[in-house]
């Protein structure tokens, strides 16, 4: 037959209804084609999930494309960047299941519609493996304003934005629901947990904020306590980090109030996905005043000195030893 | 342990120091900054590779490699763009096979170089699957100059670079060496047939040629028939191929005469990585002497004509009959 092929067949019934953007081309052409704002850089990030590692098979496939996507939006706006668009490589089991993947892109293309990211293109095909996929997201920012991982200097105020620990605690949720810590968290409490390991929120609104007044900027996605010490380590500067003015939800303070050892899980965690940087300190009240107007909480959490690594205080005023301070992907 | 983890390991052994674009920011950041070329449109394209699906598990670590980034490249080149750069995401089962990636990872630095086409950053996960990767390619056409798909229109010629079918031949010499129609190939037409299906060669170089005259173009990835007759569908018009006229190799030749069965591969088997184009018939002698200037050979394959559907006369003047035009992903 030369009619068309069953990736023709799913572009053409799953992802060609979400590729509304002019760029996408309607999913017809080889590749996407934007025009790039003038006076501005290109940001370019890519992430890779595998189910089983990077997320449960069972997972709904909402939750699955909402995590794909936003984990990109975290990245971009981490360097202060706003979303031009993503592309998607998607490798699915044989038979296909169809239920999954409409969910799965109509998902997709309401989050690219809520955060302004519209999928432009990608690769569809089959494997004998696990779901995995990979999202490539490309932001913009004024020409020079790029935040980078690699500008903290001694004697800057280290902050985060939201509040840590609740989607690591949500996974340990997820993993041993009758665990001490979660014995005595209300329904709303665990499901604050939950939806925070599952659902990212890209803090997009802060991008500005960090471009006006950051001198570095990452988001946290493996762990705050190894990401702080990765990001200084870039810089070549040192740093101290107080447990005890790292911001918890409710639901974590309940949790590690009952079991103390959880801290340990919420400051090395991984997925928090809030954005980690360091500000010169004569600029630390614009940049709280301009994320306050932004609708994004920050928190002083340390500062940076000359030397190196990253000295953790625990809520004890001594040393906190961590046995692991990131996530490791491999 | 706050020190580096597993994946930094990788990044800082293997990619590294492959990365040497600035935009790559030493692979030290959550992004890659591009700062576009002015007066330039940007063309996105993404591909993925399956061990197992679009490689043999057995092939070495540097075809893959080359295999990844030269189908992406060969879509920037159908669009008449040159390259900016691309991001990799790689999926490997544990434990990690050092040597593979070594080799993976210098390969595609070679290639890189090769093609001007710089690493600029990606992500590595382990899969409990097969080894899968997929490969973003970012390039740039000077603003209008994009290359559509969707732009033939009746009365043109239908083009072709190179010589179509080597790819084809070489997967069915490998899954079947003994097949009749290989028996009288001298080791240098096989190796000719190996090495095409191994290793694309993405036709960069007629970038400019099919910019200058070419009213809409694709790369030959899935088969030629079923390629084309894609390409005329997304143009709302018909056309005329001829067996008569595809350009062969030698090699192909010989193995065709042998085993006319194998002219059916050839036509529709994929993994040419040729382009596909067609150009006014006035505007012929101009992208043949374009084409020829920067080292590509063209043929006329065909021609469209008001209508739809993609009719294929075999060498004896009657319609020929494939049973597949294109090869499914899925």
């Amino acid at each position: 037959m030369t009619a068309g092929t069953g990736e023709d067949d799913i572009i053409s019934r799953f992802f060609r209804p979400i590729a509304t953007s002019p760029a996408a081309r309607g999913l017809f052409d080889d590749a996407a084609l934007l025009t790039p704002p003038p006076g501005c850089d290109l940001v370019l990030t890519k992430d890779a999930l595998v189910a089983g590692v990077h997320f449960f098979p069972d997972d709904s496939p909402a939750s699955v494309a909402r995590k794909a996507l936003r984990v990109n939006l975290s990245d971009l706006a981490a360097k202060g960047a706003q979303p031009l668009g993503a592309l998607l490589a998607l490798a699915l089991p044989r038979p296909l299941d169809e239920a999954w993947l409409e969910a799965f892109a109509l998902a997709l293309g309401a989050d690219a519609d809520l955060f302004g990211c519209p999928i432009l293109g990608g690769d569809t095909v089959s494997t004998p493996g696990p779901i995995s996929l990979s999202i490539t997201a490309f932001g913009a920012v004024p020409s020079g304003g790029f935040v980078p991982r690699t500008g903290a200097a001694p004697g800057q105020a280290i902050l985060v934005s939201g509040t840590i620990g609740d989607a690591a605690l949500g996974l340990q949720l997820r993993l041993d629901p009758g665990r001490a810590g979660f014995r005595d968290l209300p329904e709303a409490g665990r499901a604050h947990l939950a939806d925070r390991y599952l659902h990212p929120q890209p803090r997009l609104a802060l991008a500005d904020a960090l471009r006006a007044h950051a001198a570095c900027a990452m988001d946290v996605s493996d762990g705050l306590v190894g990401d702080v010490t990765k990001m200084l380590a870039a810089s070549g500067c040192g740093g101290l980090l107080r447990a005890s003015q790292v911001p918890l939800s409710e639901a974590a303070r309940v949790a590690i109030e009952v079991e103390p050892e959880l801290l340990a899980t919420a400051l090395g965690g991984g997925d928090d996905y809030e954005i980690a940087a360091t500000v010169p300190l004569d600029a630390v009240p614009m940049f709280r005043a301009a994320a306050a107007a932004a609708g994004v909480p920050v928190s002083v959490i340390g500062e940076t000195y000359r030397g190196e690594g990253l000295d953790v205080v625990g809520r004890d005023g001594h040393p906190l030893q961590l046995a692991h301070g990131s996530f490791s992907h491999f």
